[in-house]
Parts: structure tokens; sequence; C-alpha cells
């Protein structure tokens, strides 16, 4: 019996129809089926691929010990740690027993997500391959109806966890930008971006190709709403009105 | 009878199952293929979907005035509006004929594509929607084995045309980097890559997941030889050796 296989497959930005063909094969051949989550919610990528799942496939869910509660500084790192250490275990005995694992991810496996942290830990002694996803900056552009970088631009990408300063700093010195992570960050994003001066270029975008996707101008948007799945795009030139 | 709509379809990095399965679906209902090309060359784009055409399929090349031929200063831009717009033109009158128009774009259609000077001319009069695709960038990680970015690092894509001086700055001043278009700046990047202190940690890929991909370290890539279709990444750690 040889040992299985590690998949991190990426699943697309949300409309199930974004998802690659090979990550609907990987995800059908793969007798084991991997995802991190929240506790009592359910996992957005496993919302993706929910028509792909059949009875024969064992799912494995990752549950994440600590999300947004606030913890004693300085042990959600440890908890993290342990947690992934855990999380790459329970992979191993699957793959010693000769099943391959595809470890489903929102977008693609290396842009932002937790999958490169059971990568980091599996690689060497288990192959462990990654399938490229769209990642939801490039849905944000389509959906905004404008490019994101063109010609010889400088395009960036900035977590809205950095602050407001920084931001600010970054936003100014690239010609278009996307923002992620902005949920409860978007007052402090919506200050960086008016002081780098493009707010009239800033779009917000919330559950991009969803069937609850919105999107609106950065002045309207709305901080006691903004989910965690909300990013900012700041393309080069004035985005055409939907 | 109505018109037609246009779609800018990414067709992802080069492998065809890296398609998604939206691009497979409006490639198969659209009854005209439109793709950019040089002359006498075939489409990159069109390849990686050649098993998807049916001989029912109209084909429109839309074939580059210049590539990379030395043309009078001035004169390059000119010829390539003039382009442009005669490709809008083409396009409007397949679409004002009821037709949908499928237009093939390596890549992601917003992300350093030509897709965009048809949008640009089209949307508006047109209904033109994008299909997002897997990105060059996301491909290329994929093949390094390393992430692009994690947690609240700053990620950029920086193009290969413009000067060492700018590259450096651009590059030391981000977390993790690719630089597309590289081809013949590849000395140039190297140079810049140097300069910024992270050669120990850059890639040279090129025709990232296609039957003739390659990968190594910039160190040791041949200026001679590199494809405009070759990328450097350069993540925020060093990847492992594969």
């Amino acid at each position: 019996m040889s040992i299985g296989r590690c998949f991190g497959v990426g699943v697309g930005p949300g409309d199930p129809e974004l998802m690659t063909v090979k990550a609907v094969r990987v995800i059908d051949t793969c007798p084991v089926i991997a995802y991190f989550c929240a506790a009592r919610r359910e996992s957005n990528a496993r919302r993706v691929v929910q028509h792909h799942l059949r009875p024969e496939h064992t799912e494995m869910r990752l549950v994440y010990p600590v999300t947004t509660e606030a913890v004693p500084p300085g042990t959600y790192e440890t908890l993290l740690v342990d947690f992934y250490d855990e999380s790459a275990k329970r992979l191993a005995e699957v793959l010693d027993e000769g099943n391959d694992v595809a470890v489903l991810c929102e977008g693609d496996p290396f842009f932002f997500g937790s999958y490169m942290y059971l990568h980091n830990r599996l690689s060497g002694p288990y192959v462990a391959e990654v399938v490229p996803g769209v990642s939801s900056p490039l849905a944000g552009a389509a959906v905004v109806g404008a490019p994101l970088a063109c010609r010889n631009e400088v395009f960036s990408v900035l977590s809205g966890v950095l602050d407001a300063d920084e931001l600010a700093v970054r936003i100014a010195a690239a010609d278009s930008v996307v923002v992620m992570k902005v949920g409860r960050n978007l007052e402090k994003v919506r200050t960086a971006v008016t002081r780098a001066g493009v707010l009239d270029r800033a779009i917000y975008v919330e559950w991009a190709t969803m069937p609850n996707e919105r999107v609106l101008p950065l002045a309207d948007a709305d901080p006691a709403t903004a989910p965690y799945f909300s990013m900012v795009v700041i393309p080069s030139v004035v985005a055409p009105r939907r």
C-alpha cells in the first residue's frame, strides 16, 4: 500500500462555477475531504463544493480553537501553532493509511489561506500539491468591471489589519490596490484610502461572485455590517458605474 | 433578435485543467471565439482551450499589428489604439448580429491582458462580462511550492519593463513579489533583485503549469532563452528545494 497524497485545492472565490476543472476532479477522486472552519459554523469552502461531495467521501473538519474571541496576550499564537500541528497529525494519519486528501481552500491555497500551515508541515514527508484557484482580488475586479493592472502598473495586495498610516502610504505608492480582510477594519481602511487621495476610485465588495454579493462605492459602505470576506478594490482608473 | 453579449474569458495559466468550469461552459455556448495573437503565431490562449473548440465555432483572430519589432518612436501607441478600435468594431458587428462572443485571455482578463481594451470600448453599448481565471502569479506560487502571501504580508506584482532602480526599491518594500514580463528583461530584473537583497529567495519560472514548465533559482536562469511568459516569484520565505 502506498501512502496518500495531500492536495491543497483552491475552490475559487465563491461561485461554484469558478472552481477549476482540476479542483472538481481532485475532489471527486480524493476519499477524504478536509477543511478549516469555525466552531458551529459551516465552512465557506465546503459550501462552494457541496454539490461535488458524495456519501462515500469522508469529511474532516479542522475547527479553529479560537476565531475572533479575545484571548489573553500571547495565547493566540500558541493556540494556533498547536492547532496546525494537531491538524497536520490528523492528516498524516489518513495519508499513512494510503488515502489521498483534498484540503479545501477559499480562493487560492497560497494566497492568504490557512492551508500553507499544513503544507509547511506535510510537504517533504508526503507529496503535497497545490491546485491554484481564482483568488478573490481577481473576482473583485471582475464584479467591479475594471482592470486590476495593465501595462507596467504596480499592483499591491494589502491586509486591512495593517495600521492606517502604513495602509495610506502603501496605497499611495501603488497604481492599483486590493485591500483584503476588511470587515471590522472598514472605517480604518476608509481613513487610509481617503488620506491616500483615492476614495473616488475605491469600491467596496462583499461576497464577490456569491448570491449575496454587494458592490458599492467605499464611501457608502457600512462598517457595522462588513463581513470578514469583504475587500476594497482600487483600480488605477475610475470604474464605470454599474 | 437580441444583441449578443461579450465575455472576457480567463483561461488560466496554461494547464487546460486550470480553466474554470464557467470558462468551459461559456466557450461551449458562444458561437464566436475571439483571441489576440501575433502574426504567424499560434495563440497561447487558443492552445489552452483547443479541446473545447468545435467545427461549429467561428474563430476570430485579432492579430497585433506590431509585437516586438522596432517601430519609429511614438508610432507604437497609435498603431495599437487603432488596432483596438478596429478589433472592437469587428466584435461589435458580430454582437449586433445577435451572436455571443468569448474573448479568450491567458490567465485572468483584468490582470495585465489586452482584453481590457476591448472591454473599455464595448461595455456600455453592450453587455460585457468578465469570467475571472487563475492568474499566472498563483500558478507560479503553486509550482514553486511556497505561499505568495500570508497573515498581514504586503504582496506586490511588478512588470519587468520597469527600470532597475524602481524595481529594486519596490521589491525591497514588499514582503513577497512576483515580477511578470521577465523575458528580455531578465538580466535587469536579476540586478534589481540582487540589489534588493533577496536573490536567495527568488525563483525563476517559465511556462508555469505547461508541459515545458521550468522552475529554477533566479541565480541560475539564462537571459538568452527566457520567454515573454516567464516570471520571477519571490516568496517571503525561502521555498523548499524540489
